[in-house]
């Protein structure tokens, strides 16, 4: 099936270096003919009661009509009477998943060369479940919440990843030593998951003990899945492995098959509307919703050019101890497409 | 003060190969000439029905009477109707504070060599509170419990031990921008200590951030101050990067000041009875043991022959990629003092 008619994406570009990021995956797109269309939306000035955040109702609506979006940085402006950007995009789109492929980029020089491992993070439920109360003055409980539904749906998705990526082994992360009810129903989840790949070897790592091996030894590690906040904390560590968020692309899988690439680095003030930052992870983050799209063949070649200009090392911004700019490095990927 | 009385202290062995490398530990502090009498307390074969668990009343009286203790590791038996070791130990005592200095050992390589930080966690709540339930079939609810009594409490700990080991910055670790009510009573209760000491550089740091600048550069934390899961994950991680869990010590601090030192790795069963056992970690927590004691030159000799054991390389155990014996290696401790 080839078709001429341009696919719909909806573009976040986001606050502070977003719009300069989100410029130049647009040239990099265009320059390697990725036959897509983007539907721009920015995060509005008022409260959207309908969304209850500075989100639209119909950038919400972009993304579930496309299937498809790509996002940069979102600061969530401080104040009350209005829900945190990111976590209103996970409840509203259902994304369930954060993906994060991590992998040791050549010529850019950390203390890990080894690392190829994807953090697959349950992302709607958990610790950011919001559920939290003051029980008597100077006692507060958060409740963190852990259901079979979202568990094996998580599960279903690591193990159908990892099958359908080439990996052997998928790795629970839990502290069901202690939280042995809700850890435990995320690991009676993934055991029942497991079961139905007998070629993907199925192992549980308590959190404390992978961090330590992920530390020590990362190449112990292939497909990670685990509940939101252990996600959270192993994902950065992992990016922190091989150079930074900067570096690391992600993506949101949602209900009915939405695809939400996502840079997850911050906003950076400090640095935004300089020409200065570092596209890379928003560049990588386009390319896995490319290959969403089963667009194989531009996500390649964007993918190789970006870590070709890496390699090359001439073209290297701020955050990597460089002195390119935005554009320079923009202009060093198109020429390696 | 200069006594001739010998001070009596508690020391578990442990299990697995927790008696030989306890018994490590005593050939070197009676080659030191410690001043220390040993009341050595097992883990017993029942569950005594006062302490529900496999720990008798009698061995905590003995801490709390004695006040200090070393504590090999303990696995605890797989059935109901019993209380994990390690918690009963922290719930009954009372123990607070889990300290673990972390430095590069210097001669014992790993990827980094710039680590000197001291993680301390909180020991008794959290998310150990234990508080479990289904609310329906397929939902989980975990409760985690925080509270300004044991938030001050370890928070002044944490800074009162700064200023005595001439630390320079505390950093509180935390997720409040999604826990603000729990993990934000925690550093409310920081700050508010954090006032009471203008000469430490106080910060919070966000745990995946943490996470990350840990593996990234570590050298920018001194001392880390957090709750107990976090603790419990960071602790471990930066173990990880020096070397692994053989070879960190810790401490407990409890109420009315008991100090219980513990070796934080597993009982090793594989290798138990062998004389293989790394006692590094233990010995290093019996010098922790003795500068809470104040004996401060018992401390440094053993503290210095076992580094210089480490360092000089020709005794290692097999952890360490050596073939020495543990008695082996404790002979070469014991001709370092
Ligand atoms: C910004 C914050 C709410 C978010 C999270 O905790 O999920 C971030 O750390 C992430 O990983 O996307
Ligand atoms: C054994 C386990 C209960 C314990 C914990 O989670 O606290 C261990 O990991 C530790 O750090 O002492």
């Amino acid at each position: 099936f080839l078709s001429t008619e341009p696919i719909r994406a909806t573009l976040f570009p986001g606050d502070g270096i977003g719009p300069e990021i989100a410029h130049s995956v647009k040239e990099v797109f265009n320059a390697a003919e990725v036959p897509i269309e983007w539907e721009e939306h920015f995060v509005g000035s008022e409260v959207d009661p309908r969304t209850q955040s500075f989100l639209t109702w119909e950038s919400l609506e972009s993304v579930r009509k496309n299937g498809v979006g790509l996002k940069g940085p979102m600061a969530t402006p401080i104040g009350k009477g209005h829900r945190s950007l990111n976590l209103t995009l996970r409840k509203e789109l259902g994304l369930y998943a954060n993906v994060r492929p991590c992998r040791s980029l050549p010529g850019y020089k950390t203390r890990y060369d080894d690392v190829d491992l994807v953090t697959i993070r349950e992302n709607t439920e958990g610790e950011y479940s919001g559920l939290e109360h003051q029980v008597v003055r100077g006692v507060v409980e958060s409740i963190k919440i852990i259901t079979r539904q979202a568990s094996i749906r998580v599960a279903e998705y690591a193990f159908h990843y990892a099958k359908s990526n080439g990996r052997q082994r998928v790795s629970a992360i839990h502290k069901a030593n202690i939280m042995r009810k809700s850890d435990g129903l995320f690991l009676k989840c993934c055991r029942e998951v497991a079961e139905k790949y007998p070629e993907i070897v199925y192992e549980e790592v308590i959190i404390d003990n992978c961090c330590m091996m992920l530390v020590k030894k990362p190449s112990l590690f292939d497909v990670l899945v685990m509940p939101n906040l252990y996600g959270d904390i192993i994902s950065d560590l992992c990016a922190g492995l091989i150079g930074g968020l900067g570096l690391t692309p992600s993506c949101n899988i949602g209900e009915g098959g939405i695809c939400l690439a996502e840079a997850v680095h911050g906003s950076a003030p400090d640095i935004a509307g300089k020409n200065l930052a570092n596209p890379t992870a928003l560049l990588l983050s386009g390319v896995m919703m490319l290959r969403h799209l089963n667009l194989n063949d531009q996500a390649d070649r964007i993918h190789n050019a970006v870590l070709s200009t890496i390699a090359e090392g001439k073209y290297r911004t701020g955050d990597l101890g460089g002195t390119a700019s935005t554009s320079d490095f923009t202009k060093a990927v198109i020429g390696h497409l």
